[in-house]
């Protein structure tokens, strides 16, 4: 076993701090090091908490590594909005409030890097989660910024996600992407003693009721088609998500972060999720899809590293030749495709 | 040629919408299609619109619209953000702002479908912009929420990125993620009018004096460590973006949409970055970056669909095992990638 892999499960804080950034990175002996810890993973709960920025999110995530504490499980928080203050900070101002677990030696706050085109953020975040996980983490609270494809991927690697509301934000609610809706097992609607928290909450009644079928039919809106939308949630009655989501009705929970208010409703919500996805046909069913799309994550990004190692010069003629409009994009990323595949490229090869 | 290919040419608008349509859905004879009209793209100035909810964007969007309207040029939207009124309308409510062109045959607008796991989204804006294109379209504005993996490579699709912030949102500019604000060519300070328009725009210019060197510090910053990126920060002198990104200095303008204030400002700092971009040897180099990018997430798209194809049962063999944590997912993909490059597993193998 890998000496850093090793020191992780002796739960050495240094050494996991460092596997961490390996594994973020891509870098050192990542690989080997996460191979080694994968056998010791699969014990923690991956909760994601997701909103959008101002909703009270990471003043809830705070609260709830409190309730977690409380109970004497391991806390791990994996944050990967470079807004939170877990970032360790906005691009402006000192906004770390999160200064009460920092002595609490079975607390693990980690913030990820932004990444470049190349969609590594969800893998990277699934990579951390499990050395956090190895690390002895009954709880992983992931918290993203819950807009945009590769967050939903992230959400889609929790097992339990939390989607934060807050009133008096105008669209807030009609804000949450449809992609998001239909990953959300709990709802908070945060700073509930405000105006506009039973409208919140309403509005997120309905959205439950009329089901997953308008989330659908929302993302998958063409054109000028509100109308049609209309009709279509008028008729529906179908379960969030769809019959093959199985039973689970999301809960909705008032909550006041900052005043701890709600908190423990909260967390017996989520812990009903968790004991449906653990313990019914239907959740193993729902494990069995998320586990799917994590393998097709992991393979994409595989193909890509590889496929950019191997192709190497090929790839950069291509880009020219597409420059230059010689060919196009999508002839010349099959010709890459059969490239890579029948090996006929190796990597220097007319460079 | 394909006869929807050369009706999209005629500016035919039924055809148009059915090849976008295809192109979303990659569908029936999509990728001929393509093929057939990418030698009659190129012309379009693609125009970025980003910026979290409730800052005006679609709004802003709809007078950028009128605005190169009047200059009589062709004005296609391809809407990506589910929430936008261009997608038809938020979750609930009838939302739509955007009966001013209807009419026109000369605006074409196209609200992209919520896509899956597996990152689709900004492929299906690329090859939509494509269709576009060569329908004739002058400029086309591509709006997304501005915030994720996906977005952001939406964003960097763009010639030219606007990103839209409005006052009195509270962390509105903090919020602004740092990769979008590395790709910011231009900002609106919309609502200008409200309390607070002197503060975001005083942030704004703090951001951009800062640099680029800020923007990716905060980005990878580790742990909580805001005051060594303050150290950091207040060392830093670079450009935007740093050298590599040529001498472009990202415009701030207020503008009032609602009353189409400061719109005409707004086009003109618009139309500078497209000369810089078309007209000098920094612009060059970062077109030759974007379409780099654009070709990798061409690649890897091509790569995974095809994975997905000849890997089938194989694929599936490997999630199973996975679950039962009889290999980690490392090795599995690797393996994976292996017998995808051999060819070692045919269609329909092992089913």
């Amino acid at each position: 076993m890998h000496p850093l892999a090793e020191k992780v499960l002796a739960r050495d804080t240094r050494a996991t701090a460092r596997a961490c950034r390996l594994a973020d990175d891509r870098a050192g002996d990542h690989a080997a090091i996460l191979k080694d810890l994968f056998p010791h993973t699969g014990r923690a709960w991956i909760l994601g908490v997701t909103g959008n920025p101002g909703a009270g999110k990471s003043t809830l995530t705070d609260r709830l590594i409190g309730a977690f504490r409380k109970q004497d499980r391991r806390v791990a928080v994996v944050a990967v909005d470079p807004t939170s203050p877990f970032t360790g900070g906005a691009i402006l101002g000192d906004r770390i409030r999160m200064q009460a677990h920092f002595g609490d030696p079975d607390v693990f706050i980690r913030s990820l890097a932004t990444r470049g085109a190349l969609g590594g953020l969800s893998r990277s975040a699934m990579d951390v989660a499990r050395v956090l996980d190895a690390w002895g983490a009954d709880v992983i609270l992931v918290e993203t910024v819950g807009v945009g494809q590769d967050e939903l991927e992230i959400t889609r690697m929790a097992h339990t996600t939390l989607v934060v509301a807050a009133p008096g934000m105008g669209d807030e609610v009609q804000a949450i992407k449809a992609g998001i809706l239909e990953c959300a097992d709990v709802f908070a609607v945060n700073k509930a003693d405000r105006d506009g928290a039973d409208t919140a909450v309403r509005d997120l009644e309905l959205m439950i009721a009329l089901g997953g079928e308008v989330a659908k039919a929302s993302g998958r809106a063409r054109g000028h088609s509100a109308a049609a939308l209309h009709a279509r949630a008028a008729g529906a009655a179908a379960p969030l998500g769809g019959p093959s989501e199985g039973p689970w009705v999301p809960a909705i929970v008032r909550t006041v972060a900052t005043r701890n208010e709600g908190v423990a409703s909260l967390v017996e919500q989520l812990e009903g999720h968790r004991a449906w996805l653990f313990g019914t046909e239907a959740g193993a069913a729902r494990r069995e899809e998320r586990l799917r799309e994590a393998m097709h994550v992991q393979l994409r990004d595989a193909l890509t590293d590889a496929a950019v190692v191997v192709l190497g010069p090929a790839l950069e003629a291509a880009v020219h030749a597409v420059a230059r409009r010689e060919i196009d994009p999508y002839t010349a990323s099959e010709r890459l495709v059969e490239a890579f595949r029948a090996g006929a490229i190796t990597p220097g090869a007319g460079a």
